[in-house]
């Protein structure tokens, strides 16, 4: 069983505080009856739906997107259920789960439930972040447009960043109940970039 | 052992024709010493680099991508080794290869050895197509930016996809030797479009 957990990209889909040049764009540039072929053209933000981060998003002269082997991205990881936090994710939201070092985490929520842009949405708290680091976790992924808002020089980035956490955002977690599973989260080979959209899909994990 | 079979997508990549209307343009909208992050968009056509071709590319109201089952992307493959072929693929070329009903066929050709766009690029001539329709198989992978050249009315695209068979453009297989393999081959989930970009990468196959 494979379970789709990406957000669907459209004209009309959630993006980060609802900004209209945040919206992907899509055009027919061929089309059939004149071209003999349909052929369309997407202008997207690099950030758009389920995307990951590269450190040279918010890290000046970071680390960009070919930085992240292909095989961190091709592993188990493990779903938290934090669906019962309100506002954000802190240390003590986190104590008491089942967190090992390299752990590739998947943080589910309410924003999983929400279909278009919460300005409230839940996030990853500097202190979680400091907390999921001190644990030596290899990645952390969540399901808002951001893993972080209302926090002053974007510290749950950085945290993460400087602790070579991979960041995954704007993940689909609705129909997915906690547990460990097998995951394959591929973005776009795309060169020097701060980030790409990707499809990512989970397998039952083989016990 | 995870093998990478896609494309590098860059501003100057090889692309079909080498048209400059096709090549993808990437932009730093957001920039660290205003803006305090760094943040790209892309403008490309959906057929660049690697990706996956919808029946509506090339049938008017055919289906678009999302008819595509991601369980028909993630399975196994085989890859056959047709870099003895100068031109194109006949069905002589495939008779004798190990293809059975339901197969997902990659065709390694000297295309894979090539960064730059050949107007020569070696393509699947239409009966080849036939014969792998009727051998029953479910997908075709090819290393060149289109799976046919140079035929009327795109009859090798049109034979495919009449018989439900998934095709993906642009692979690299130069690192990859004939046999079968575990495949994740996935596009961006996007609404309603002839194609799209996808990270192709194959998995030594669990005898």
């Amino acid at each position: 069983m494979i379970y789709d957990i990406s957000m669907l990209i459209s004209e009309d889909m959630q993006v980060y505080k609802n900004k209209e040049n945040k919206k992907p764009k899509i055009d027919l540039v061929l089309k059939f009856d004149k071209d003999n072929c349909n052929e369309s053209s997407i202008n997207m933000n690099l950030h758009t739906g389920t995307h990951i981060d590269a450190p040279f998003h918010m890290i000046n002269n970071g680390d960009t997107l070919e930085s992240i082997p292909i095989d961190n991205l091709v592993r188990d990881c493990k779903v938290l259920d934090l669906t019962f936090v309100d506002d954000r994710i802190t240390k003590s939201d986190l104590e008491g789960n089942d967190i090992s070092k390299d752990d590739f985490i998947l943080l589910k929520t309410r924003n999983s439930f929400e279909e278009n842009f919460n300005y409230d949405f839940v996030y990853l708290e500097k202190s979680g972040a400091e907390y999921l680091s001190q644990k030596g976790i290899s990645g952390i992924g969540i399901d808002a447009l951001g893993i972080e808002r209302n926090q002053k020089n974007h510290e749950t980035h950085k945290i993460l960043f400087n602790n070579k956490i991979i960041i995954i955002e704007g993940l689909r977690l609705k129909k997915i109940e906690k547990g460990k599973y097998f995951m394959y989260a591929l973005p776009l080979k795309i060169e020097n970039v701060d980030g790409s959209p990707a499809r990512v899909v989970l397998k039952e994990f083989d016990k």
